[in-house]
């Protein structure tokens, strides 16, 4: 089975070294031999093998019937969105990490697969290496999801660990990411939480069966915690995460990005570094978590490989995804409810207790600051009380 | 789709409750409605709505040829095997939680299987919920799998963390698990790690591709377990967990079940009470590990309809696990390497020095004991340099 690697990045090139270092193992378990026949850049790479199968005109590849699977590796929606849909119009299967074109594309790109005998996966483009699209398409697929919260950003969660592990500034365990090339130049996507916010809009849906939209997921980034948060929570005996956190009830989905306090009960409180680690609560099989790489090189392209040869077997068979470009009914912001922890200046504290009452009593001191955990209360009512309270910050809780 | 289910214990209920309580969404995901047309038992359930579906004799269903899939609940070899196959050469497709049987016939049933267009599913065999065994033949199948570390029990996992956490005696432990219907009254198969070492016969044979018998894996029990051990174990910052453990290496596969000193920076020391954490490393995706509940009713029950609904949609097409019935190359346990945890008696604390070298230096006192923890070295020659020390314990550590 010949294929086509769309992009030589990091995971293209990846994506080549794997079917090289496996090949044997591949043509085994895919039943037949997978053969690299054309890799798309626009870049040349004098010296480097890859030149042997090296194009730069898309449509050769769409144009050789022999193709049968093409791995898109570009990332960004163009032109990676116009060349999936011809490359499924052509009946070829496109295995992807693009979470970008997932979370905004999947349910129509899955639907013209469906149309033509061909399929879309897109393993790796939520936790890397992290088998959660397929566990959640198929091993839970006897089961209600009705939860998912997860640690799907490695960047973030890097910087939140050295935060609290060795009491960085944000700015300092963010060079620190950077330096060490966890975090890109431009860290804007990984810490305002827009890669978390793709990644739970495309877990959201195929939990729902049905598009959520990533405008329609609150979002919150890692900005503003700071170093007086995690003291704070670390005295509560929390850490903060920045969680995916989804939630159906009623046929309504709530789902959100926002750093929350973990407690160490909790599995991802132990969930640190670059990794990732996905909770998902099923109506029969209860908990489960995922955990491994969230990205780099290999565990991407490991993914991407898993899907390739799921494409091979599977070739021919109509997609068995089901994820509706109808909307998923969300829920009303306002109304998803959890507990809060919020850190004020010290001399509102008598205010803070007439608006919450006696759970401000179990505070912790920082400084001047005091910081306390709020009984459960709507998002709505938690906007309304802090009103006339000199907040500080405010981080929800996971429970 | 027509189903039976074979045996209405605690998971062949299970297996009915979700069926029916999940019906659309099942139906949804399958592609076609799944209806229970049989469930096997030599009981009467007078008064159950399973009355109006339960027969005595199985060439009833394996005689009808409407029955496309079976779910066999039953345990044990007998008569789950005969049962099994005859189900296979029928044509119909057989879904188990039957580690037992999968262990030891697991590549016969496979090769029926194909044989008859219809397919052996076993997800609930291991880590009962978690999706493992389609992650290991699925989506990490672009993988060469190096090793596998995983507490595949939770009996033990419950017994040994109640003598971590509170210091409980084993007989304390495992009374307590029994009171809370963690344990069998009869809790052999469980600490003597018979249960373990079936499932790690099964993950070793899907790693390896070949059999990897149980008679092949050494085994030791949690019996041996004392709380010194797991006083002296916390000293040097560890737990003590028993651990499936497979490794492949030039071709060969090492396996084994046995308790080890686990570290804290190890996610497998953070799986505690009943639940189930398994360890994977591909040579691509890196570490990734699967956490749930690796028992019980429900969990079992979802894996097990999991595996119904993939019957289901792919009912007609060959099995495409790849399992060979020939035997897998196993290493010598002599020559499989690791440190050790030893505690002596005190009084041999200079003869041990003179054997093991400058780690007994780091040796923690208990009592009139110490314990100290061994450089790397092989089986064999750990066993040759305890011969002449007065040996009250050791255990395995995993690094």
């Amino acid at each position: 089975m010949k294929i086509a690697i769309f992009g030589f990045g990091t995971v293209g090139s990846g994506v080549y070294d794997v079917i090289n270092m496996n090949s044997a193992l591949i043509e085994k378990r895919a039943g037949k031999p997978i053969e690299i026949k054309y890799v798309l850049d626009l870049r040349d790479f004098p010296g480097n093998p890859v030149e042997k199968v090296l194009v730069h005109d898309v449509d050769i590849i769409l144009n050789d019937p022999e193709v049968k699977i093409i791995a898109e590796v570009m990332g960004g929606m163009k032109p990676a969105y116009e060349y999936t849909k011809r490359a499924l119009l052509a009946g070829k299967s496109v295995c992807t990490s693009n979470k970008e074109l997932v979370a905004a594309h999947g349910a129509e790109l899955i639907e013209i697969a469906k149309q033509n005998k061909c399929d879309y996966y897109f393993e790796a483009s939520v936790g890397g290496g992290i088998p959660i699209i397929r566990s959640l398409c198929d091993a839970l697929v006897g089961d209600d999801i009705v939860e998912i919260k997860g640690i799907v950003n490695g960047t973030t969660n890097y910087i939140l660990s050295r935060m609290g592990e060795d009491g960085l500034a944000f700015d300092t365990a963010l060079k620190e990411a950077q330096d060490n090339g966890f975090a890109e130049r431009n860290p804007a996507a990984d810490i305002e939480g827009i890669d978390a916010q793709r990644k739970t809009a495309i877990l959201a849906s195929l939990a729902a069966g049905y598009q959520v939209d990533c405008d329609d997921i609150p979002t919150e980034g890692i900005c503003a915690v700071t170093a007086a948060d995690i003291a704070c929570a670390k005295e509560f005996g929390a850490k903060i995460k920045l969680l995916a956190s989804i939630r159906r009830e009623d046929e309504k989905v709530s789902a959100m990005v926002a750093p929350f306090l973990v407690f160490e009960s909790c599995q991802l409180y132990h969930v640190n570094g670059v990794f990732n680690g996905i909770l998902v609560t099923g109506n029969a099989t209860g908990e489960v978590m995922f955990y491994g790489k969230g990205a780099g090189k290999l565990p991407t392209a490991g993914a991407v490989v898993g899907d390739i040869i799921e494409a091979a077997k599977y070739y021919g068979l109509p997609s068995d995804i089901i994820w509706s470009p109808e909307k998923a009914k969300m829920a009303d912001k306002g109304s998803m409810t959890g507990r809060y922890y919020v850190r004020i200046n010290g001399g509102s504290a008598v205010k803070a207790k007439e608006v919450f009452g006696a759970c401000v009593e179990n505070a912790v001191k920082y400084e001047e600051n005091i910081a306390f955990i709020t009984e459960k209360i709507s998002e709505a009512d938690f906007e309304a009380k802090i009103k006339d309270l000199d907040v500080l910050s405010r981080i929800r809780v996971y429970d």
